[in-house]
């Protein structure tokens, strides 16, 4: 076994081919407004004007966090992750269920610690933790979350509705996340709720497996491509560090593009809001960066507008130059 | 690792008192009704009659199934689980979230399979799946299962509620699980129901952990103790068998106090019901064993009556004659 935190954002062609593959064969019924496939379920369950949302999310040591990793912090991670999932539809937390899977080596203290971790930030979140089971899981350390959350029906934004011509925006930064913000970050709740409210974005969805891929959901949902502006990408401190101090390592805009564990929000908005809610974003929450970083448009692909012209960026994580 | 399946059922008292200690410290609000410590969480979801169950468990290879165990069994036992704490609380389960932990051999197929068990079970107890993430978990299989359900209001049955003078009542049979009846069990669904509709037990629990234990819970709850008879404790004759083969297996009479994994119903009921309940469970569930196994009583404790006199199985295990 690995100490190593290894890219816990990829998933391979084959994985997405077979988690496409088994969404279509999942039982539903009329209850089910949104199945697998968005940021959470949207559910029916029966409250007046409003929709549940359903997330389950799981971390693994090793993958996700080191052996060496801050218990507390690890905690931390393992809710904050589906908190993200729940602000990606503009969503309320309200419960969460934790499945702890403990190595053999567990100490009570180790169990404290990732407890605290969890506690203190669904307090902080007002979310209430209604369920604790424990497992063993001998070799490593496997924290699974189930968050339900709520979201008024008028409010709820998906990964499907993207518009050519919609602006593409972001808060926060993009890439190396490696470097620490995987442990910190804060799910965008308030920011996400705010643009619902407010703007309602066309499509959204939280930034987990890297901007590319992530974007190329809104983007395959909408049939649609994408032009993004380099110089409008907010790229991350840690990455530019990351490349400077290895050859091995991304160069800053792939970093920003695919590394992944942003747990920002990608939305998608109507041009004509983008001036207004610019403004009042910008009053409403002065230490989140927002950026647009391009827009919709027809032609599917995701092309990247640099100093010397305009590149394609293909799936597999390679730029062809045009 | 062992591929050997371990005893899936037992809490070590360290394990019982962290958890215990942990559930004083979970952040809670007024939509708690019953937080962690019963079957299932109990939510003031806003649903107008309702409250909503929330249960999330997981199970792990080597522990709960072994590499060898059919995977479309593993599936079915991974949900089957969660829809018998459903049961214990006499709901309706509606929505399931499944997070998937595959080891470093997985194949589609096996992946295939697994869900296969899922979505089988799933559809045959109505429930809808709403959502599947998997993640590595390189040594063994995990599969980790939140259910979320909904039982009337007036119509939930806690764990708490004994009281002294009650009959205590089992469906099925219990000990010896390991020889097959862990992997097909019925969740008691609809058998809970039509008791909590017509009877409403004072208090109810399923057998997961022995029922030695878990009831023990229900016993707890009520500051009480039970007398059970030896005669009318309905034994698997798959404990018996396994008595039979082995110097090394436990006595019949001890499997079925602590194997575990029964999935069976534990109940308590006013005695002056007890006629009635039992001549129209037998017409309305003809195919379900019903057994009163003995009665709750004020003293503390678990006392056996047997042939030659009353013993007292304590906590640990052991029992003492009186």
């Amino acid at each position: 076994m690995s100490d190593e935190k290894k890219n816990a954002s990829a998933k391979s062609p084959s994985e997405l081919e077979l988690l496409a593959r088994l969404k279509t064969k999942l039982p539903v019924d009329d209850s089910v407004i949104v199945g697998a496939g968005d940021d959470c379920a949207v559910i029916d369950a029966g409250i007046p004007g409003k929709w549940q949302l359903h997330k389950t999310d799981a971390v693994v040591e090793g993958i996700h966090f080191t052996r060496d990793t801050d218990p507390k912090k690890v905690g931390r991670k393992a809710i904050a992750r589906a908190l993200s999932d729940i602000a990606a539809m503009a969503g309320t937390p309200r419960w969460a269920t934790i499945s702890l899977g403990l190595p053999d080596s567990f100490t009570g203290e180790l169990v404290d610690m990732i407890y605290e971790g969890i506690t203190s930030f669904a307090k902080l979140k007002d979310v209430a933790i209604v369920g604790g089971e424990t497992v063993s899981t001998p070799e490593r350390l496997v924290i699974s979350v189930t968050v339900i959350g709520e979201v008024e029906r008028d409010k709820c934004v998906l990964r499907s509705g993207a518009k050519s011509g919609d602006g593409i925006w972001v808060t926060g930064e993009m890439g190396g996340s490696i470097s620490g913000h995987h442990l910190d970050f804060l799910p965008r709740l308030e920011e996400a709720r705010w643009l619902a409210a407010n703007f309602l974005p066309t499509a959204m969805i939280d930034l987990s497996d890297g901007l590319a891929g992530d974007l190329g959901h809104l983007l395959d949902e909408a049939n649609a491509g994408a032009e993004l502006l380099e110089a409008a990408l907010p790229i991350r401190r840690d990455a530019r560090i990351l490349a400077r101090e290895s050859n091995a390592a991304k160069p800053p805009l792939i970093a920003a593009l695919t590394d992944g564990e942003d747990y920002e929000l990608c939305f998608t908005l109507s041009p004509g809001n983008a001036v207004k809610m610019l403004d009042e974003f910008r009053q409403a929450f002065p230490e989140t960066l927002i950026s647009c970083i391009g827009k919709v448009i027809n032609e599917p692909g995701l092309k990247i507008k640099q100093k010397d012209g305009i590149k394609e960026f293909a799936a597999r994580g390679f730029v062809h130059f045009q």
